[in-house]
């Protein structure tokens, strides 16, 4: 399999480290110099940029969190020469103030560049042509896919989601080999194929997706790679990652499939206890902190992304160097806390879509009577099945066994339940809010 | 007023002429050799690519018409290494086969410049933050001014058609200073913004909007100037043009607004009568036929835009010496038929949008009564405006004497008539298909 930057992403642990070391030190320097916010941040610990002569002295760096960036929003975090920005990308801000990036020429290819080296790493090359379904707008998902796919020299079709049975003659006209959208919209999409008479395996010549946006299980990746009939990449736990914070989609897995492959020559990687914010042992797990060496226009250094993972930083089978993620453990921003138990939406999802006999269309009531809170998941079986009270019964009796808390499951009419052309809304939460 | 490429923008007559003879001759050997279509076609009048010595000569390259690139849909005008194509645009197809566009890295950097020229000749510069609200997607014109934008060094926050309250808002955060979309949603971003009493004239810091996507009439950039308190650029008729089988938007009116600066270094503009064929005697009146110089994935020679214009081959006052289209006087897909009579719908817009006490808010309904066609003009009147009958009888008279024919007036209740985030649709058409 190629690569997009192999000496880059081959680099041996020392050549990281070093490199690491003096970009971390830039950053550090610049940002002191440039940003009232950082400076004081230092200031306030006694730390000097002087004083960061190691990778061991990273440890004396303030950690950036989530409400640094909404106190600092819009452009109190931004470093250097506010002129060199030509980007500004951001979340949704739906439950509260934006988290906002800026982007000088240099941070748009790098970030382009990471999002080569991921699909080519996942086996994309120059002659495929990609329908890209990732909505073009405000969130870094869209434009940060675009710009990775024409970086390698792919032949994009821009389509944006939505539009799906334009989305499948497009894929038949133009012999499209690549899809890419979230993974509730690959599936969306082969359910109006298989109703429109189309069989994605024979009558379309997809061959790879690169999906983001959202998690999926890998039940739902074997779906997805049977029903359109190809090899699903991406997608969400162990498979895609990226945050605004950082600027956007950076890392996936490669061919191998053994984990996100980070990219430390623009991102270190660190591993800590969220309690201590000290190092946890290798291979334990921990929560994630990043920090971007190589952004000029708004570098976030030591960021608390609240993600629980394990970071492998032996080398990969396919020749790249860089830590993986081998394990993701749940993000804390989509954990439910249901009378005193911690509920990851994912837990759902992997029990129901281990069954044949239901379909991906589900979503999760969070209620409350009287105080008491209750969860009542709504899913709809496959056409044409029948289930049974007593298959009901079991299935209530899996979910409790995995989620250790108590569960009703209610069968709804197939086509019943909302359909995603991007980020599908499993919880709905109607508790009422303190 | 600065330039973006002023050698290229300022060159004299006889460098144009002798850069477009160089580069038309090119295009018509590659395409002879790469091309099927284009060589049969040049091998059915017995022209040989060497047959082209002159600029006269040009006039033996036979003509291309929509049919010719609907009927060769997908890839059948691709011409040279497909390897090489890195995008794909086309149109809606909502009336039949689309018509698709591919394009080179190359083909995407000639028409960035392009973009990015306009924008520098109406006042944009790198300091400008730029809310860019055209739909980003398959369409030529979202993706066309994103990286037009880009590439002056705007800083660009891409927010896409359509969130209007969200709009505003990060107009107030960011303090944007122009605004990109098209004239319809400028229109209705100042409705809303009423609404939620925000003054865009006082309350954001606007000061400059570029219009694509559809046309709009001097008295409707009145109504824009006065409400966001900016100027407003591009918009149609005189002031933006393109279309996809040329690649997209390309060309706008600069801050001196006596017309389309057409790029001749990249396009070969002629003007012809669409009966004959022959060249219009110079400032009269013909139909704008367009070359394309200089992309490599699909160049489209002698295209018949079915466009009415008058072009003036002289220097504009701000320095640019390429011609410029100085009267739009119709596009041929956009006239109505109706009862032998031709209607434009923007003669309709024209009157409405002088009546101080209507609103921009109006559409345009073609019935059939029995065999005999109907016009029904629907519109809003200003909020808090009553309209009389004899207002409404002597709007009616203004419209027949302007269409020479008869047409029949509704008020409608504010508020009532669809908006548009997009492109407006103005025109109704119930009459029976045949």
């Amino acid at each position: 399999m190629p690569f997009w930057q192999q000496d880059l992403e081959s680099m041996s642990q020392e050549q990281i480290q070093k490199l690491q070391l003096k970009k971390i030190q830039n950053q550090v320097s610049k940002l002191y110099k440039d940003n009232t916010f950082f400076k004081k941040k230092l200031d306030d610990i006694q730390v000097k940029p002087g004083d960061i002569k190691s990778l061991e002295d990273v440890k004396y760096i303030p950690f950036t969190y989530k409400e640094d960036l909404r106190n600092n929003y819009p452009t109190g975090l931004v470093c250097g020469n506010w002129d060199n920005v030509i980007r500004i990308h951001m979340t949704s801000g739906t439950t509260g103030v934006p988290v906002a990036m800026a982007y000088t020429k240099n941070d748009l290819d790098v970030w382009a560049d990471c999002m080569a080296r991921n699909f080519v790493a996942g086996g994309l090359h120059s002659g495929d042509i990609v329908q890209q379904a990732h909505g073009l707008g405000l969130f870094t998902g869209g434009l940060g896919f675009h710009y990775g796919l024409e970086r390698v020299g792919a032949k994009v079709i821009p389509t944006g989601s939505g539009g799906t049975e334009r989305q499948l003659r497009l894929m038949k006209e133009w012999g499209t080999t690549v899809f890419t959208g979230t993974p509730s919209y690959a599936l969306y999409l082969a359910e109006i194929a298989m109703e429109k008479g189309i069989d994605p395996v024979k009558d379309l010549k997809l061959r790879l997706g690169f999906h983001g946006g959202e998690p999926c299980t890998d039940e739902m990746r074997r779906r997805i790679n049977e029903r359109l009939g190809y090899t699903a990449r991406g997608g969400g736990m162990r498979r895609c990652y990226g945050l605004t914070e950082m600027g956007g989609p950076m890392s996936m897995d490669c061919h191998y499939a053994t984990g996100i492959h980070l990219w430390a020559d623009h991102y270190m990687v660190e591993v800590i206890n969220p309690d201590t914010g000290e190092y946890t042992p290798p291979g334990e797990p921990g929560e994630l902190v990043l920090s971007n060496l190589s952004f000029e226009a708004m570098p976030i250094l030591r960021y608390r992304t609240g993600d629980r993972v394990i970071v492998d930083f032996s080398p990969c089978p396919c020749g790249r160097t860089h830590p993986r993620i081998t394990n993701f453990l749940g993000r804390v921003d989509d954990m439910l806390l249901v009378s005193g138990t911690n509920v990851f939406p994912s837990q759902v999802e992997n029990v129901l879509l281990q069954q044949s006999e239901l379909s991906e269309n589900w979503q999760l009531m969070v209620g409350d009577n009287k105080g008491l809170h209750t969860l009542r998941v709504e899913v709809e079986p496959m056409p044409g099945v029948i289930i049974s009270e007593k298959y009901i019964k079991d299935l209530e009796g899996k979910l409790h066994d995995f989620l250790e808390i108590r569960c009703k499951v209610v069968i709804m009419p197939v086509g019943s339940l909302a359909r995603f052309e991007g980020k599908a809304v499993r919880v709905v939460d109607e508790r009422k809010k303190i």
